[in-house]
């Protein structure tokens, strides 16, 4: 896991050159190389080696995957989204940046993303490659990540098209199990994998995503700024729909647990050590066995 | 021109489609519909037409072009940005529907746009279609349109880098011609073009976006809001660095009148009514001629 972690860094830092203009590259590289858990790119790599082919060839797609999550990081944060001041520890790309540079920051990771999954992905075919690049499009924009966050926001707003239930489901599945998703499966893709496979695999990553975004809320209610690197107790204060405020920590809890003995079940048929590490320290961290 | 207009407008109603949740989708809808130019696209495919092609399978291409450029003009009228509350005649896009869902729907379009290419494009080989969001990816991003914009915002801080000849330059092809080098290589992609086709038509639409920058900084001094429908004199009032500012308004003609010149020198080699009469109106309405 550490390995994978490290080699994503390497690559995350190596795919971003800094030149004319360095400001746009500097933006786009300070919230991309900051520390984090780098779940998604190791989640991709590691379906691309459970399914039996060699991680080298899907390093450039893991990494698209990371950009595309610091992007929906960076503008997330912005005064006119989250207004969140931190990230990850560290002042939000905002706060260095500018707003101006942190917008554009987004944008070109929106679109340096797919470039360098076209440009390096050299060992696959370019019917792969398109699948790959129309799995990012899928799941970058309006239909999922962007959805999730619109609907997200409005929620905060007190403004609800369907039920309670109904709309953090639909939150949690397109804002956080996207990527999730589209991690997994990228994966699957790229190890050739069959219909069969990248169906069950992308009901794991379903359901890892709901199991993780469960677990977010919780943290946010008894965690510290100091073990998450950003705000918490937000969600409270701005009376956000949460899984913790609509069903309550004890069922938030259960959930959590029921959601990651299905996510244990699925990986065990194919055997990962790295998922099951992943797995038992959401479990650990929350539920405490 | 009118019913390649006319044609582009009914299509890009048709692709975006309102579905839940309907805020993004009508935000995204919103400035993409107002009526415009929509001069990329249709130089996207008469392009196509004009190298043999049918343009009836460059259409989505087109749209997705168009779509960026919108997406850019979202952006680039947020308050963070130039702060602009008319766009095309009409309250920009944030004033309608909030900052949040501003930033939100360029997002989307940013990545809509090369997903509509892939899903769109039946008639057309896997490699091509490729070859096509490539060609969207690297004039989209940090290299190109963002590039152009970053720079653009530094030199109104009057802050450069490099001269400010060479600054404005860079501004020029990259915020500017860069999209019409994007809808004039991806026409003669569709068309199948050599590579000294290719080359030839990217030097006119270099020159062509540089001439069109040109005009538009000579507008913005002579022009009203009724004729633009956007806000005019501004570039003057912020101290801005364009052709006009830099060389004064008679050598900017000047400079516009040779560029056109080669630009028609260029078209008549293949033939195209419709450039020309591009070409026409940017002259006459500035030059006079």
């Amino acid at each position: 896991m550490k390995e994978l972690i490290k080699l994503i860094d390497a690559k995350l830092d190596e795919f971003i050159q800094i030149s004319y203009p360095e400001e746009i590259f500097k933006s786009m590289k300070y919230t991309l190389i900051l520390p984090g858990k780098r779940l998604r790119p190791v989640m991709c790599l590691e379906t691309v080696r459970m399914l039996g082919e060699d991680i080298n060839i899907a390093i450039p797609t893991a990494c698209a995957i990371e950009m595309l999550h610091v992007q929906s990081l960076i503008h997330d944060d912005l005064p006119c989204m989250d207004n969140d001041d931190f990230r990850r520890g560290e002042p939000s790309n905002h706060k260095v940046f500018g707003e101006a540079n942190a917008v554009l920051a987004g944008d070109a990771l929106l679109t340096f993303a797919p470039q360098l999954i076209i440009e390096k992905s050299t060992d696959l075919p370019d019917s792969t490659v398109l699948k790959l690049v129309h799995e990012y499009t899928k799941f970058a924009g309006a239909y999922a990540l962007i959805a999730g966050q619109v609907v997200d926001i409005e929620s905060e707003n007190g403004n609800l098209v369907k039920s309670p239930q109904e709309t953090l489901e639909f939150i949690h599945m397109n804002k956080t199990a996207a990527l999730f998703r589209l991690a997994i499966r990228s994966g699957a893709i790229i190890a050739n994998a069959d219909e069969v496979v990248l169906n069950k695999l992308d009901v794991f990553a379903q359901k890892f995503g709901l199991a993780f975004q469960i677990y977010d809320d919780i943290m946010d209610e008894i965690s510290s700024f100091e073990e998450l690197g950003k705000t918490v107790g937000k969600d409270k204060k701005s009376g956000k729909l949460t899984y913790v405020s609509l069903y309550g920590l004890d069922e938030a809890k259960q959930k959590l647990r029921l959601l990651i003995q299905e996510c244990y079940d699925i990986v065990n048929e194919y055997g990962s050590t790295i998922f099951e590490q992943i797995l038992d320290k959401l479990k650990e961290r929350v539920l405490g066995v």
